[in-house]
């Protein structure tokens, strides 16, 4: 019954841990907007809505088991009463395979499923890389066939498309095959060569950036960049250097091949010994066939410098890029991006099974996604501007009883409207109602209630007319845009003022105020 | 790029820690309808959306503090690398509290917020007790009069109205310092009677369960029930427990007052020596009188057995019941009950800051009102059915790309379809469509291929025709609900199949399709 904890109120600061961060209203609203038509898009390809909870059982994660010593690496984890370790989940993928694993006579399949949320990452944080973050994700569970993996990259594409930003995007596509292949044809399989493997993988994808020649130094004894500093090469001989390029299409062109069937081609001379590599290849084709069919040929590309760093993938990889031009932190100017990447996981619902489960899909990083849509100044995340409430001033508090008749009869005829409920006088008021972006304030003095009147103040009309008018006198007199009317006209009224200001708010015009 | 932990696949056990719940489409398409009238009622009550992240630190959210002994108690709590402790909120108040604090002189005061999200609670789940849970909240902070109360108690109540529950609750308001009133009367006053303060309040809490002779008993030496159990009680003395029942109202009648008129006498006449007391009755006589001039005096109702948990209340305390009956766990019927509470709480945001702020506010129990919502039948909650996918079925792989250009072309034309691709045959396909719910499949042989055409099968056409057909042989003859047409009219024909079914599906009939 006590207030709470009053004598430390003076020391305790108000304050986030660093990576979260608290979203207000327009913000809210415009992401919405964008999350919806991500919504729509997926479900105009038959994928539906799964939700699941924040926490999972660690293991069910997959590779962020906690040891004992670092409970929290990577993961936020915790103890339950039994003992047993609990996490935030990482991403929005393992809890997918636990659900299919734990319903997986129930679920008909080829299993399409769409989900949004929040996920976590115990890491430092920094600019643009917050600790609590937002993913959209579609994945298609039990579809062995690669016509899956096509689906998901022509649903990456249509969703940008949806998303307006058609011309400003290309979506790469590689095998994991291809590239085991690959590493295979220059003698670098087996466990001990994964460092080795690394090396050359991070090489081929720096191709967009450095260039052949860049490249073709990364893979060799290393590389000094423009300051002076120098990164240890893969160490490869000449001739292998020469069969990884020409895998990759770049060697002496400067730059990407320009359709899919050349990269194809050149994959096949490269790979011509490994069995699983021309596996890949084949996938491949296969892919590039369904996008040439539903004509997306020039927006699906295959690529081979896209390299996926995640270690469950068995097959396609794909990623959506933004082509658009933007200015890096070290002032260079360079495409905007990945904003979503995705790939074949066949082994991840596997893990609770004794059967593996076929599975593909991609993951939307939402923050970035937003980041790009303010960026290229998109028209929808500026919607349509909403009015604040209607304000209604409290002149004298002994009559506000009439005042929240006032406010009720505006709400009822589905006007947004508030009392004023704070203890100033009028000019702060005003002020409030401004700074909440209303239409119109309702104003009652003694002289208004003896008339049965209210003056109705256009906020918006009169900020116009505020900044023709120079003195105080001159607005005293003109107290433009303001006006009294019968209080059984006040409803009709500001309708009028709303419909002058945002057309189409009355609800004969509109089914749906929103 | 190996497979993820193949070894241990067959002993990982796909399940959810308890408490928590994964849910799937029509649940969160119903949801998500709820919310968003909730929304809509909050929005014209011109309160705003603001979204606080899932974690906070652990001293922000006031009493909960972990000691290094049981750092999970009540809360989800983990350190930080710097030591600190952080945790899953708790409830939407105490982030709100902190976020005005953060952010005072940028907010528009009284600020008007609403926030719906999950909060977590490290307690032992049950039936219908859940760890994750979602809470949809409203709160005016930086108004003191009691009118802001009076505007909780009426939108909770509109709120309850545009959910469609008009005549089956009711808004039920009490005063903190009414109770404290009482307890000073009766000599409870002080830290060292906080057990039988305790003890009283429990007992005027169960009025409506148990009458006032049953609260007699618990106010004086205590009561057995039918099974037997002896409840000990609070000891008073014949003239206190003449005082509580008094001030209740309840003494001899065997039911509450009628009116707010009545009841406020009562609090008068009880509390007549208690400056703390007369102050909690004339702000529950302000609130009385708005209610009455805005039409709500029916619907929201002063009374004296709601005495809110929560210590940190310092003024007004309500909820909203549900009234409509429902059969508990041991077979009685009783009310359904409260799905929404709150109150004044000047203390909360005044931790972080050197001067007290005003604030009051109410929290909706999502996952109840859905249940309350569910056991009324609610039209909300149904919607508009919404159809599943077209699926084009798979007739021979080769020809995979021309089913893939089928696909897009309805799609193109903002028709749900997708592919089948899956690896079965036609009979799994067709039990495939039906299990997705499909308003119609789509066929192509080799004979339709040939001819340019396409087969079209209404499949909710067919399942009434089925119902009606006895044998197979019957049915192959007649296949009904199937039929042939150029692939250059198959969209316009399935808009006629989706309208059929689905009215208002054809864009031209529906600005939105969704």
């Amino acid at each position: 019954m006590a207030k709470a904890d009053s004598n430390k109120a003076d020391t305790l600061k108000p304050r986030l841990p660093r990576g979260f961060v608290d979203r207000r209203e327009d913000e809210i609203a415009a992401q919405h907007r964008m999350l919806e038509t991500i919504r729509r898009s997926f479900e105009l390809y038959g994928f539906e809505a799964l939700e699941t909870p924040f926490v999972e059982y660690t293991e069910a994660l997959g590779k962020f088991l906690p040891d004992l010593d670092r409970p929290n690496e990577g993961v936020f984890s915790f103890q339950d009463d039994d003992e047993s370790w609990l996490s935030l989940r990482y991403d929005l993928t393992a809890p997918l395979a636990r659900h299919v694993a734990e319903h997986f006579d129930a679920i008909p399949k080829p299993y399409r499923s769409f989900r949004a949320g929040y996920v976590f990452r115990n890491e430092k944080p920094g600019p643009g890389r917050f600790r609590q973050f937002m993913q959209f994700d579609a994945d298609i569970v039990g579809a062995g066939s690669v016509a899956a993996d096509a689906e998901i990259c022509m649903l990456m594409a249509d969703t940008l498309e949806k998303l307006g930003l058609t011309g400003q995007y290309v979506v790469k596509v590689n095998n994991r095959k291809v590239l085991d292949g690959l590493m295979e044809s220059i003698g670098l399989s087996g466990p001990d060569k994964a460092g080795q493997r690394l090396t050359v993988l991070r090489a081929i994808d720096k191709l967009d950036r450095l260039g052949d020649a860049g490249v073709r130094e990364l893979l060799g004894a290393g590389r000094k960049d423009e300051s002076g500093d120098f990164t240890k090469g893969a160490g490869l001989a000449d001739e292998a250097i020469g069969r990884v390029l020409a895998f990759t299409g770049w060697t002496g062109t400067g730059s990407a091949p320009a359709d899919n069937a050349t990269t194809l081609s050149n994959f096949e001379a490269s790979l011509a010994g490994s069995a699983i590599g021309l596996e890949g290849v084949r996938e491949l084709a296969d892919m590039a066939a369904l996008f040439a069919a539903a004509g997306y040929e020039d927006r699906i590309r295959i690529d081979p410098s896209v390299v996926r760093g995640l270690e469950y993938y068995t097959g396609p990889v794909y990623e959506a890029e933004l082509t658009f031009p933007v200015t890096n932190e070290d002032g260079q100017t360079v495409r905007f991006g990945s904003v979503s990447g995705g790939g074949r996981y066949d082994g991840l619902v596997g893990r609770f099974r004794s059967e593996p489960v076929p599975a593909t899909g991609f993951s939307i990083g939402v923050s970035r996604l937003f980041s790009a849509l303010q960026l290229v100044k998109s028209p929808l995340l500026e919607g349509t501007a909403k009015p604040g409430p209607v304000v209604v001033l409290v002149l004298d508090r002994e009559n506000i009883a009439e005042y929240q008749r006032l406010v009720s009869s505006l709400r009822e005829a589905g006007i947004r409207a508030e009392l004023y409920l704070g203890g100033s006088g009028m000019k702060a008021q005003m002020k409030y109602a401004d700074r909440r972006g209303s239409p119109c304030a309702i104003i009652q003095g003694s002289n208004e209630r003896e008339a049965g009147e209210v003056q109705i103040k256009d906020l918006i009309e009169g900020a116009k007319a505020a900044a023709a008018i120079t003195s105080n006198a001159e607005w005293k007199a003109a107290r433009p845009a303001q006006f009294s009317v019968p209080v059984a006209e006040m409803v009709e009224r500001v309708w009028d003022v709303l419909e002058t200001h945002f057309p189409g708010s009355r609800p004969e015009a509109s089914a749906e105020r929103n």
